[in-house]
Formats: structure tokens, C-alpha cells, sequence
């Protein structure tokens, strides 16, 4: 959570895909982590991670190169949470509203949103969409430095308890504070099932990719 | 998966005690890992890291130290699977069934079991109750050199999918084969759904201490 993906929302975020007969790839940058948080103390630690080789832990060893992907080859495209959304996905957690999205991160979304797929945002990940895509309506929860930052960017705070999810139609980007407000891990998987429903149903009905430009 | 506690089975093993309203303490020893293994290449690397502060990833940094932990004191005690178990927490990985269990480890489910309190064992686990509690019967999926292993432990195996469990009545240890032999994270999910709400009702329905020593 401190300094990669939240390990509970990127596991539910498998878990749900896995129900609904989906099949994931999962993706990761192969760059060094930003931070080693010591999660016991909450100290960070003078080691380097890897952040491919470590999220290649949640994958059980079954991940791309995010290099290696094409946005556009899947039917969708989601994100986890956690502060690696902040410190190595984006620089959101030094920057703010400021912020940029990794080379890589920026060029699959892209990819994906141009193709009229759709994106799923979980947690602190929506900062990543308001950066990417002027005007998107998405969650954060009920932080309100954080909701300030994403109306900053242009792009609309949409107020959700963690069992619910936001869905823009237009942008074709479904959110979900998860653990941004969650109180437990019960309501982060049932606004992260619902999300996952929600992409996969637009998937199943897709806008052509002029249209999905917004 | 190859050098703690596996991932996907550690999240949904607090998943689904939430969804009961039950309240979960992680615990894990203070030590170092027998290895720490890169996912992505799946060797070995020179690092050191410890058990206790890699298990706090998986708990958000909610975890205590296994030997502050009295096995009496709570409902149920389960033991997720990964390589860990077999490394960290025994020595199953490179001694067989001649392992020895964590003295921790051991301490803790000997309370819990002198105590009456079920016990839960996922994916490679079952092989540390087959070294502590003799002619238990316990699942291991379809690895059939594992199967032997367990029964010259002198305990039982039984042949069970991932998405089925072996409740051992007289001993109160209920199993299942996780990632032994799942073919996806849906399989895990439904065996583990299960372990769970077996202890918590075996729990809520407690043996006298002295009869639950079998």
C-alpha cells in the first residue's frame, strides 16, 4: 500500500475478472520503485525494488512488461490503488495537481481510451485519469485535498462511498474510492466487483473509437 | 508464492471473515526468510528480507509479532499456503516428512488446539498439521509425492478439487488444496470461502478443551 499497489484491491481486481470468465494480463512498469516502505514500521528503507519484479509477486510470476503492451488489444484496462499509483505509476504524491503520468502508463490508457475501451480506476488511480483525460468524472472518496487536486486538473469529483462505484459514460471510465475510504476489505471488494462488471458490460456493448473521444 | 505466504490465498483468507463479521489478527514470526525468490525470473536473489515486515505488506501494516500471539485466544487459527509455509514457517521444502515446524508456529496451533479452537490449513499448510497432530486427515491436492509425504507423517490425505474442502472432525482441522492444484483464482476463492465458514462455525460451537485433544 505505501509504496507500491495496494496488494487487496490488485488481488480483487483478479479475483472478480476470474468470475465473470475474463482473462487478465497483468502489467507492470520495469523501473525502480520510488520508495521501499518497511510496512512494520511505516519507515521507508534504503533498498531498491524493481517495480515489475515485485508486482510479478501478486502475478505469481504471469506479467508483462508494460513496454510490451498494446492498450488497444484488450477489452479493458484497470488500475489498482495504492501509493505505486502516486509514486511510480504517476508522480502525483510529490507533484499534486502538477503531476505526469509514466511514459508507459500515459501511452496504454491512451491507447486504450482512443480504441473506445474502457478504464477502470480504483482507489488513488483516478488522479491518473484526471490527468489523462480533461473532464472525466471520477471517486476519491472523502479526501478533500485530493478531490480539490482532481478538480484542479479539470476533471469532476464524483462523491462515492466505497461499496459504489462512478460511472462516466462519455470518457467510458468507471471509479471506486476502495481503500481511499473503505472500512474494511468487505466494501473495497464490492466496489471493485462492481467496477469490473461495469467495464466488462461496456466492453460487451462498445461505442466506435471516434465516438470515444468524448 | 515461492518464498512466503501466498498472495492471492493470504487476501482472500481476510476477505471472507469479513464478509462473516468475523475479526481478524495476522500474525507472523520475526525472522529471516529462507530465500527471497524474483517472481519474474523465478531465482533466487542474494537479498535478505524478513518474514514479519513482508507479511506487513499483505496487512496494511496490521500485523503482530507471531511469538506476542496466544493460539487460545482466539476463535480459529488458519495458516494461508505459499512456499513459506513449507520454508518459513517448516522446513517441509527441504526436509520432507522429515520436517520440523517453526517453534512459533508450533507453540501457537499446539495452544489453539489444546484450547478446542479449529484449525485451518490452505494449499501446502495441510503438511504442517500432518507433522503436529498425528492421523489427521488433510488435503494436498493431486501432488501424489506431497500425498506420500503426508502419510509417512502418519496422517491422511484426501483427494479433494480446489473448490472443496476436508473437514477432520475429531481433530477440528478443516483443508483445502488452494494453488496445489487450482487451475484459477475463482477455485481458490470457493475452497477458502469455505475453510473459513467451517472454523467459524466449528468455533461457534465449541468441544470441550480436553475432547478436542482427540
Amino acid at each position: 500500500v505505501y509504496d507500491g499497489s495496494e496488494i487487496h484491491e490488485a488481488v480483487l481486481t483478479l479475483l472478480h475478472p476470474d468470475r465473470c470468465g475474463a482473462e487478465v494480463v497483468m502489467a507492470a512498469p520495469d523501473k525502480p520503485q520510488m520508495h521501499v516502505v518497511d510496512h512494520l514500521s511505516g519507515e521507508p528503507t534504503g533498498e531498491t525494488r524493481n517495480v515489475l519484479v515485485e508486482s510479478a509477486r501478486i502475478a505469481r510470476g504471469k506479467i508483462a512488461d508494460l513496454a510490451s503492451i498494446d492498450g488497444a488489444a484488450f477489452d479493458a484496462v484497470v488500475l489498482p490503488g495504492g501509493f505505486g499509483a502516486a509514486k511510480n505509476l504517476s508522480d502525483f504524491a510529490s507533484r499534486g495537481e502538477a503531476c505526469a503520468v509514466d511514459p508507459g502508463v500515459e501511452r496504454v490508457l491512451s491507447e486504450a481510451h482512443r480504441a473506445g475501451r474502457p478504464i477502470g480506476v480504483l482507489c488513488i488511480s483516478p488522479v491518473i485519469a484526471a490527468r489523462l483525460l480533461p473532464g472525466v468524472e471520477v471517486t476519491i472518496g472523502n479526501d478533500t485535498q485530493t478531490a480539490r487536486a482532481i478538480r484542479a486538473m479539470g476533471a469532476g469529483h464524483a462523491e462515492r462511498q466505497a461499496d459504489d462505484i462512478c460511472i462516466d459514460e462519455r470518457l467510458r471510465v468507471v471509479s471506486t474510492p476502495a481503500y481511499m475510504s473503505a472500512r474494511g476489505i468487505g466494501e473495497v471488494d464490492q466496489g471493485i466487483g462492481q467496477v469490473i462488471e461495469a467495464v466488462l458490460q461496456m466492453a460487451a456493448a462498445p461505442v466506435p473509437p471516434a465516438a470515444a473521444r468524448g
